[in-house]
């Protein structure tokens, strides 16, 4: 008899199966193999990289030198992309003379020092291409790709993301955006050259037609952010609450703060309204009736905030677990 | 010689030992032993629970089971109330068999119900008394103390969280509704007997005249929220960065939405302006001059989501690292 869901100690982080499977083949689909570099921050766990692996991607981007750590550590070091700037790469030394493939994203003289003082081999040149966050002009990546190079670096290409895009809700405003986007890209790999230009995330996997891999994570897992646009991809990620008391017009789940990331905003509650989230309590208001002991499926805002949460991804057939999958990627 | 701060992985979670002694002994300088109950869940480190011992109070309050089993494991087990309604009891029963005390907060033919079937001997009723969140209606309390004492439970009396009130700005405003909150309470303890009136947090620890105990968990660390009071408690706890890029107008920091609970806005950091967050991110435009390695402080500006994302306390002397805490009672 397998567990079921109705035994677990709540809140827990619950993921069904069938949907993550078509949110793997959907993306697969459209981005096969290299042409995906599936970003693993969303779901920070290593059994999901491997059914991604399984889905034919080999290549990975990361957000942490954890994430690095960990993924080499279960064998899936083959091309691991650390997107983001990293000043301390003691780590990262380790990782690369254990024989995993880290390229690392550099967009200043102190990161590519960085870079090469840690013993990386590889980097790409990060260029803001309109997000207004990490990455250099485009007109001055040539120059530090001349930098990284006379560092002893390998220049494999240039990184660009267009987060300022990839939320956009109406299709053709996000693709004039990506493609602006992607016109500064080329003009810096113009100037840097190598094989890679990566760039994108879950909201313009199909329109990104310049980048030669995208960087999505969210895809996977989906949070209610990303559900609101025209994707096709799946809500397969829910935190499973219990509802600890009602009152006349309201009642309230114990899944709060402490297990959803809340920057974007409350989560949804199927059949309710949400009214507010508290360290262990979310309020609601049900357009049915509820009782004390009931479950509640509750679906976050921003999935990789909340996953960050959990120690534990249940993954279920409906209400039965399929299997229990750490989340291993957790810290820094 | 010891660690520094420099060296650590960052981000950081770094509590300030000169603070932390500070906000300990203004708080037991005003609500001594009993009279204060400290809420783990703002700090969920057993280590710091140890301290709040040692400074005289023998009694805390958990948000979750994990955070009761987890203060009986260390010794801490001799009056625990687990302030929160909780339908799934079947692991106090061991905390219970062990020989801690557990007090369990109930509001309902269910709840008292599950307390029962768990084996928790004792009981609080848990009132609304403003808060609109969980309690019964002060003029239900009586009822479900004898529900509660003809399940075989021992009622010690009531609860009655005023969080409507603990963050007014202006104090004569939240002595008011502090007032006016334990009036409800009050009338429910007539009803109810027993001992114990439980109630308050930090922003009202010396306002309420009325609870026999506060709950206050915040004052030990505090956040940029509550530093907007007029409270003696200092800011105690913040996460350690680096920059890891600038521009012409701003710079990033590695810290973001997995390491700051985001619920009540942006952090702040010193002689900056925070423009924004994302994962692993914090964009900020410094007053100053900032280079790409320097270490930035980041105040978080709700304190208890954040620690629950760090497996680690930092306890520092200004820039040394004097002790290593876990951060234990995380989870559920």
């Amino acid at each position: 008899m397998k567990k079921q869901l109705s035994e677990l100690t709540t809140p827990a982080l619950v993921v069904q199966w069938s949907d993550l499977m078509q949110n793997l083949s959907a993306m697969a689909a459209v981005r096969p193999r290299d042409r995906l570099r599936p970003h693993v921050k969303a779901h920070k766990c290593t059994a999901l990289a491997c059914l991604q692996a399984e889905a034919g991607h080999r290549t990975f981007t990361c957000a942490t030198v954890r994430e690095v750590e960990g993924m080499a550590g279960v064998g899936l070091g083959a091309d691991l992309l650390l997107a983001n700037e990293v000043m301390d790469c003691r780590r990262l030394r380790s990782v690369c003379e254990a024989g995993a493939r880290v390229t690392l994203a550099v967009d200043s003289p102190e990161t590519i020092a960085a870079a090469a003082r840690g013993g990386v081999q590889e980097v790409l040149i990060d260029v803001d291409v309109g997000l207004r966050r990490c990455g250099c002009a485009p007109a001055e990546a040539g120059e530090l790709a001349a930098a990284a190079r006379a560092a002893g670096l390998d220049v494999r290409g240039v990184m660009g993301y267009e987060g300022h895009a990839v939320g956009v809700a109406d299709r053709a405003d996000r693709a004039l955006l990506v493609n602006a986007a992607m016109k500064e890209l080329l003009e810096a790999h113009r100037d840097v050259g190598g094989e890679v230009v990566s760039a994108g995330g879950t909201g313009s996997y199909d329109l990104n037609k310049v980048a030669t891999e995208i960087q999505a994570g969210s895809y996977v897992l989906m949070d209610t952010a990303y559900a609101k646009l025209d994707l096709p991809f799946r809500q397969a990620a829910y935190i499973l609450a219990t509802v600890i008391s009602t009152q006349r017009d309201y009642a309230v789940a114990n899944c709060g703060l402490k297990a959803l990331g809340m920057d974007k905003g409350l989560p949804d509650v199927e059949d309710a309204e949400v009214l507010r989230c508290a360290d262990e309590h979310l309020k609601f208001r049900p357009y049915g009736s509820v009782r004390v002991g009931d479950s509640v499926r509750v679906w976050p805002a921003h999935i990789d905030p909340t996953v960050a949460y959990h120690t534990t991804i249940w993954v279920a057939d409906d209400d039965s677990v399929r299997a229990i999958w750490p989340v291993d990627l957790r810290g820094w």
